[in-house]
């Protein structure tokens, strides 16, 4: 017998990504901090942050308190409408961006906040296309998951026209036949500069990217790229979008991934972190030049929900709290000190460990069948790592061949250690 | 001096569906019940439900102890994991809806509901192409926008490919020459017929139609017209999507809109009256033959806050109320004795009213030049007689020529009475 809400569950919730009859979901009961339980009170660490999102950990009180007084206040007004919260968190996030970037639209999430930021870039420009990299995710409605890369795209390529794709810097997996870092920025960019060629610049409405790839395998690029990929878009016209969705808030050590860049793109996507998740929001932040093409001539686009004050409110108070404890901070200090060395420790010892990137609380340990052959980790022996994992008590964020070690940005530095020993013993052979 | 809210908004919000510097928000610092009131302190009877969501009011008690309630125990966790109030929710959904619908995919919003219910319609019969109607609205993400029928799609109508549109019957402003509603219903059925022809059944994965129009003029349609659609959708293999984000969860008098009609679609979306918008929240419920086409075969959809706890928390508490409160019956009954009734009889009084139709809480009075030749009133005359509603002190919700009288679904008779009485005064020449 399985508790009424597991029942349930499979009997009227159909899931994202998922073969519906071959699931078998964690009922979660009860979450605080970096630790959430399941409903046989078993306790586990979170390196996840659910689909890295939770950048404050769970239950956070500043947080869930101003969700508690905004409810009893104004859970919800029109967009057409001027309300505090909403106010307050556009000036927060403006002043988190860099100069030149003062103007927030807010969505539901991560997809809606590309498909907008994508029709902002074609109306200003006029053009049509888009370009994106292979190694992405950009979400789940029809634009978003067309610029998409990864495979998820495939069944859902259809009805879209205008997206061309390309490939990115990665040293591991080089597409580029690189020989160093540097060598694979200059090829990297000297394909992306052919790729505009081939499509026709002047029919080129965006280039948009993640600033660090997340769920493709958390790449953070060779220095030179970002500001490369702005010179190329600077030339030919074309706006840059960066995609902070996942990277942005704290999760790089950083308020945003791009301060870590020399690099100012046209506008910004965000969503997640920017309230921990605890009510849906994202948005779009917009270069004052995009801004005024909008300024006499209505913007063609919008939700019911854009800047709802719960979230809103939710953000305000996620900001503050990660301004007043130092979060993003702590968060680069923690993949500098602990988890950036914890890892590679690891992977010395481990020969099923081929590579270990990241930045702050963002990590990717890439699984491998031989070390040098570099060849992936079959799935499933992938998902017996995992298994490991969870039987460890560690909750890892998993996809293809790797393990996303995300934890919330405020982990401490004892669970940053109790988890780094979890997959230790998880990555032992016969564990 | 303006508020700092106000300033902030200016400086940093951006706007759905506008000119950015040619806006001057109302701003709003309470709400309860059917009322809100700006930062001047002037109250206003909230006759717009926002944007037709809140259909409990503003500040339900019941729903805003949920929300708080859920916020100290679970604000949110990633989609793949199962939660009591998501599958509480889900089942209550379920419920609702007709037998055959038992599957429900949560979404943040109207739009996104639409997107994967097009997704799934193009999956589950391998065809690329969704007719939608000329009078319709089904979000602002790039599919919805496309599907929509009305002038805010025209500049975004780029880059989405298989999307073919069709005239909806609506006697008032007939497109059939029809002399009554049954020619009306007929001819329209036989122009859907002659689209579907023309167009290809065999290319046609799906119709998507509002069980009733809302934005485009709430056009409830003759009897015979959804069983009719059904009938074309079964010849040829098509399915059927009814929107029912705006007219469903009591707003038209029942459950769902559908509920006045005998008929049974494949897919209904929904959103807005859900939670009464207290939280973002949409969905789609999904037939068991569609369920089961991806039972074995992953859905390739999917976002971070599907079937966000605190989202669906409100849902259960706000299906609830709903249900001890016996709101669907109250607003059924305003609208056959109160709102209908008292709209006819300003309409025989005031010319400039040209129509009245609508049911529940979800009426639309057509302002016209003149009654005979059903011209409709310009747009700036039509921003007149609102600015004489808010000096009334009543907030309708406007578009084109129209004012929508779409108040919460537990308006009292009282405040329905002084509603229409304020109108009354707006509608007088030199008011
Ligand atoms: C980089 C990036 N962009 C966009 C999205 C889509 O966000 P959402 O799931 O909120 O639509 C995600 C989600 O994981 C993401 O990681
Ligand atoms: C019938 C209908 N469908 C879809 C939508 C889009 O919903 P959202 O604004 O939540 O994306 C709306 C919004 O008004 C609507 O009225």
């Amino acid at each position: 017998m399985r508790s009424r809400t597991y029942e349930l569950d499979r009997a009227h919730v159909f899931h994202s990504w998922s073969a519906q009859a071959e699931l078998d979901p964690m009922v979660i009961t009860e979450a605080r901090g970096s630790r959430v339980w399941d409903e046989d009170g078993r306790e586990y660490l979170d390196f996840s942050s659910q689909l890295v999102f939770t950048n404050l950990g769970h239950g956070h009180p500043r947080v869930v308190r101003a969700i508690q007084e905004q409810a009893a206040r104004l859970c919800t007004v029109a967009p057409q409408h001027a309300t505090a919260p909403r106010s307050e968190a556009a000036r927060l996030i403006a002043s988190l961006a860099p100069a030149g970037l003062e103007k927030v639209f807010f969505t539901n999430g991560g997809a809606d906040a590309n498909e907008h930021a994508i029709r902002m870039a074609r109306l200003h420009t006029g053009r049509p296309k888009v370009l994106s990299a292979y190694r992405s995710y950009h979400g789940g409605t029809q634009t978003a998951v067309n610029v998409t890369g990864d495979q998820r795209r495939w069944p859902n390529d259809t009805g879209t026209a205008g997206v061309a794709r390309f490939f990115g810097p990665f040293r591991y997996r080089s597409e580029f036949h690189a020989e160093s870092d540097e060598q694979e920025c200059e090829r990297a960019l000297a394909h992306l500069r052919r790729t505009i060629e081939a499509e026709g610049p002047g029919t080129i409405a965006a280039v948009i990217l993640e600033t660090i790839p997340g769920t493709a395998g958390i790449m953070p690029p060779p220095p030179g790229y970002l500001p490369g990929v702005r010179a190329l878009c600077d030339r030919y016209g074309i706006v840059l979008i960066l995609d902070e969705v996942m990277a942005g808030f704290g999760r790089a050590g950083a308020w945003f991934a791009l301060d870590r860049y020399d690099v100012v793109p046209d506008l910004i996507t965000f969503a997640k972190g920017v309230n921990s998740g605890y009510v849906p929001l994202g948005g779009v932040i917009i270069s004052d030049a995009i801004a005024a093409t909008f300024a006499h001539t209505p913007y063609p686009g919008g939700l019911t929900y854009s800047g709802h004050p719960l979230a809103t409110a939710a953000a305000v108070a996620t900001i503050e709290a990660m301004t007043d404890e130092g979060t993003v901070a702590h968060a680069d200090r923690l993949g500098r000190e602990v988890l950036g060395p914890g890892l590679r420790e690891l992977a010395e010892r481990h020969p099923i460990v081929g590579d270990v990137r990241g930045v702050g609380a963002f990590w990717a340990v890439e699984l491998v069948a031989g070390p040098d052959t570099r060849e992936p980790l079959p799935v499933a022996a992938t998902l017996e790592v995992v298994a490991a994992c969870k039987r460890a008590g560690l909750l890892p964020f998993t996809t293809a061949n790797r393990l996303h070690l995300v934890p919330p940005c405020n982990l401490s530095d004892e669970d940053a250690a109790a988890g780094l020993a979890m997959l230790d013993k998880a990555l032992s052979p016969g564990c």
